[in-house]
């Protein structure tokens, strides 16, 4: 079918009354459709539906497996031996004849799907956590014949990545799990069915042609996969009885489709966080039609919203317990941005932004999936309205600021994890954890050795970095020289960490390639190398000791300086003062210029974020004594925010200090935990 | 251990009377420990000993093996469901009591391995072929858990490359079987052991760092998977109950040894050549320590030489029919390299280079090992008068010369399959197969349209490179357009030649990595990038005809030529008139030219052979009338041979038309099929 063929026979069915555009004229342009059908909210909630008697029981048996799941110590029942693809299982339900929108990762509800492409290791051993074993014939495949990210990474690991992964200076590092944080553009599964996304990408493929370079090749390869991939798509859904090789003809299939789309990416990786996208204004557009045409009442569209929802808060994965550690459980990071303001200056807040949050009161409130709305000051009245109240109800909004964002990324970006954004369908992130900071200026001092581990073989202090001077002697340590030191160690680490993130991500490509996601991607993407900084309050407040207090190390029976002794006071970050805040942004811009400098893999674009919501007290664990008075194993400060306690000056001088902290250099974003009581805003609700 | 340990330790055991040098300071150089102890050997073959009596006995054995294999159709037994690696088989023997050097690919004699790495479905169709089934688990986790060579290879190939490929103007290539052709350095595994060879590679690794590019990253991969495959070499050993961590102690070590490391690689690849190396020189030494220490006789040296030699013999591998078709049968072109001259005049050739040729009288003449002598004029006349016995009594020794190839390879090169010189463990080739000039020829009569294929969707002549101006008109063919034609379309062929091989060595390097040979070379090896032509003589006798002759193109219906007449003679090609040889001097050098203009992959070095035994009869199927007057579907000459009947000035005519051919052009080798009678030669024997 040619493309105006595939346009006239749509306008005919699925996509009647759309108004056309560039979307319908041979190009993949979810924003120009939404854009050219939407229609902006600027009233409030009074439309909003309740649960219906469905909808309630089929919550009752989902909560049932949930408690049932509890009984049995975390997990409800594991998959030991089907490996899961996008069209490994037959279909599961709940209760078919109560379920709108249909599709479980495995053939039954709550049972985890087994997923050892990202390692065999990792996958045995959650199961084993569990109390269940792997089958031994995956086991033997995965070890013989199919080589696994995990397994490619460590091949080429330097023993210097080794040590400093070990010493947890590089932390949380996706080599032994799914990297996550790409946003496959759900959408395009519903708009243009799956055969002519298919036919887009054999396009795509016949464009990268030339000198076969091993760039040129693998992406052409990639390109094979992906078709594969939508073809598995197709499989997987036909496996529930529909056939999403067509578009969506309503907003029941819109919302299925895009959801197969969704399930198709979990049950193809077990990412670290696999975030939806923007949806919710997308769908409002098959909504609004349904209702306009009186195939769907109010009740039925919240009831659609409702069951999407309910699928994506029981999206599981099997996970071994040093993840759940480093991330405090194992969240899967749904995110599902809803909101925000157009380019235009139309609100992109529909009906359906609020059907979606009102899902938090006809079921409950519930981590996931991650709701985030894109703040505007411009946003409606009523939609604000509507969110404080949905927050105050139940505490599970997450606000990200869509002013900060939009300059930069347009008006159809989303959130990936917690606050990645991504314009969807068009960039993808190579995610990579975070850098330590503050035991990176513990290394400064110490010439690269670590404060805590010691070397197996020599039982000596472990020599983590090539063996840089340390400071010597006992006085009070000198700014200006730890502060060159401090540079210079910057520099190692960055190098090292960049280099260890190419290695993970080219294997992660190699061995685990998110071959369903990419194929809901243009077939050029912008890449971004993600990277992230831990400590950074901490390095601060350490900084500005030295400077403004008189600081004197400690040092133990073999040299190494294991505390600080401080004499008089030093301006602490948090509190608005210019003397600390200063030392802050410059840790974050001499670390993202160092960055910078680094060669990325496959022309990825840097970024770092100063983000730990949770993490920061694994990395604080393993951070020695810091020269800002913090204790050995005491927690970091989450994110960018001030060190617990030390932000004396009030909520406005605390956050006052993080505005200042460049988003430049922090694209990848800038999280803050702050936790506000009545208080704190000056007087109470009524 | 440290090397002065190490080196010190063998010399009071393993290493004892031989003579130091940088062989053994920490170095890997076999060149250099065989130039400081082999005993060149100028006399004739008086000492050697007949087959003893356990040799009789034994190869009896293997040829009734032979014998119950040509009845059961060509195959004795199949493995079809243990998946072939280096340690992958129980012990085999054929009489356990009787060889004096073990090892067989499977665990049973005749039973021909099962290798899916290169591609599922060859596998499986070769096994049909002869009557048998593949495991239907190994097809399943083969085509759903791990991409093989020839899926990888098919994923990327371009429409151009697939059009080419079945007009057969691109032919042979390696993308449904193993490219072989790369020969390990088997003699290190007897000289240093295993051990030292895994710790060096370590070491080389430490070596490889730097910016983590794509290319870093591969490569310290490679240098894992090369650390396990020598693991598991040992391990294979092993199971014969031999420890090869530690260097081989004495002769029948030395050649278990090396046998060893060369059966690991028939277990490990299918390839297309799987050549031996320069092993009998190196041999010699271990030999003639016995000997001279009283621990060895001649006839054990012998037995041990026949020993081996019948385990060469017995290399075999699962095959499909197209395979067999375009090498008319399944050779495994387990090519030894014999003599030759050393770099400081004095001549290679040893008692041991004698045994090994003698093998063909003590056990019968037989194809494998391809038993090729470097041929010098300076040969010692006692080896020279030997070979010629030999050669007239077994017809099966190869020659090449040696005195082309040492200026440019020194004198440790061997050659792979039949011509292909590298340098031992410090070269290899990615093997290229053929482009077919003669039909390339009627490309640029024909404006890149197939003069047989059809396309099949529209049923007209197939237009496989670009729609270049055809040559208009019935007068007589202009030579100068055609020139300016043919050198366009050589150009076309020659970047989608070398970037389809492009593409089939990346995929190879990906899903079917030679890590075994590989680890048995330096680490940093050259590349040669090995292309090839066929159908030289028709092309150049083509062009002469005419330049020198009328050719008028005759057209079918649809305006494509498709044959010829030709008023006039011409001068032809293997007659030593430069007229016509000057034109197959161009041919070379241009397209040559036009290779090495491409990029190719990982930095390989261009070259080019003018080689094809028996595949030029298949080639010639597939190539429709020429103006030379050739006929469609006859075949064309082999390698750089004058077409069949038309050398009609003599052989010694004939030979100096070959070797007006650059040998710089054609560094990969040049093949001349020349059957000597004695009427050519001038007089009888006697």
């Amino acid at each position: 079918m040619t493309a105006k063929d595939f346009a006239q026979h749509n306008f005919e069915g699925a996509w009647h009354s759309f108004e056309p555009g560039k979307w319908s004229q041979d190009e993949v342009d979810v924003r120009d459709f939404i854009q050219r059908n939407y229609t902006p909210y600027e009233g409030d909630g009074a439309f909003l539906a309740p649960a219906t008697e469905a909808t309630k029981k089929l919550w009752e048996i989902v909560m049932e497996y949930s408690k049932k799941e509890r009984e049995r110590g975390g997990v409800y029942d594991a998959d030991t031996s089907i490996v899961s693809t996008v069209a490994s299982h037959k279909a599961g339900y709940f209760d078919q004849s109560l379920e709108k929108i249909v599709g479980l990762q495995t053939d039954m509800p709550f049972k985890r799907s087994l997923q050892p492409f990202g390692g065999i290791r990792m996958a045995e051993e959650a199961l084993e956590m569990y109390g269940y074993h792997i089958d031994p014939e995956v086991k033997y495949i995965f070890t013989h014949y199919r080589k696994t990210h995990n397994d490619g990474v460590y091949d080429a690991y330097t023993p210097e990545m080794r040590r400093a992964r070990s010493a947890h200076i590089l932390t949380g590092l996706p080599d032994t799990y799914g990297r996550g944080r790409i946003v496959g553009d759900y959408r395009r599964v519903a708009l243009y069915g799956v055969d002519y996304l298919i036919q887009k990408r054999e396009e795509d493929k016949s464009r990268i042609d030339g000198d076969m370079t091993p760039d040129r090749i693998r992406d052409r390869e990639e390109v094979a996969e992906q078709v594969k991939a939508l073809k598995a798509l197709k499989a997987m859904a036909a496996e529930y009885g529909f056939d999403i090789s067509r578009p969506a003809e309503n907003a029941q299939e819109a919302i299925q489709w895009l959801y197969f789309g969704y399930l198709a990416a979990v049950k193809d990786q077990n990412g670290a966080a696999m975030s939806i996208g923007r949806n919710s204004t997308f769908l409002d557009i098959y909504i609004e039609r349904d209702l306009r045409e009186g195939k769907l009442t109010e009740e039925e569209a919240q009831e659609l919203v409702d069951h999407f929802v309910m699928k994506l808060r029981v999206v599981k994965f099997m996970r071994i317990r040093e993840y759940n550690e480093l991330f405090s459980g194992d969240p899967t990071w749904v995110t599902e941005s809803i909101g925000g303001m157009g380019v235009d200056g139309r609100t992109l807040v529909t009906k359906n932004s609020f059907r979606i949050l009102h899902t938090l009161k006809n079921l409950g409130p519930a981590p996931e999936p991650n709701l985030t709305v894109l703040w505007s000051r411009r946003l409606p009245e009523g939609f604000k309205r509507f969110c404080a109240e949905v927050s105050i109800e139940t505490s599970a909004i997450q606000y990200e600021s869509d002013d900060l964002m939009r300059p930069e990324m347009g008006d159809d970006y989303c959130i990936a994890c917690c606050v990645s954004s991504m314009r969807v369908g068009k960039d993808m992130q190579f995610f990579g954890a975070r850098a330590n900071l503050a035991k990176c200026l513990l290394y400064a001092i110490n010439g690269g050795k670590d404060e805590l581990m010691k070397d197996k073989k020599t039982g000596k202090p472990m020599q983590v970095s090539p063996e840089y001077a340390p400071i010597l002697g006992d006085g009070a340590l000198d700014f200006s020289e730890v502060m060159r030191k401090y540079e210079q160690m910057m520099e190692w680490l960055a190098r090292l960490y960049v280099n260890t993130l190419n290695l993970i991500h080219y294997m992660h490509d190699k061995y685990c390639y998110e071959a369903l996601e990419m194929a809901l991607h243009d077939v050029q993407v912008r890449r971004f190398f993600a990277t992230g900084i831990a400590g950074l309050s901490c390095a601060a407040d350490s900084l500005s000791a030295i400077k403004y207090a008189k600081v004197y190390p400690v040092r133990n029976e073999e040299g190494i300086v294991t505390d600080f002794t401080i004499e008089g006071d030093y301006p602490k970050y948090g509190n608005n003062d210019d003397r600390a805040d200063e030392l802050a942004v410059w840790i974050v811009k001499t670390f993202m210029n160092k960055i910078k400098s680094c060669y990325t893999y496959r022309g990825s674009v840097p970024t770092m974020s100063i983000l730990t919501i949770t993490s920061n007290v694994v990395y604080g664990k393993k951070t020695g004594n810091t020269p800002d008075g913090r204790r050995a194993g005491e927690p970091l400060a989450p994110g960018a925010n001030p060190m617990h306690g030390r932000d004396s000056h009030g909520a406005l001088a605390s956050l006052e200090s993080v505005a200042k902290l460049p988003y430049d250099y922090a694209r990848d974003g800038i999280s803050n935990t702050f936790s506000v009581t009545p208080q704190s805003l000056g007087k109470d609700e009524d």
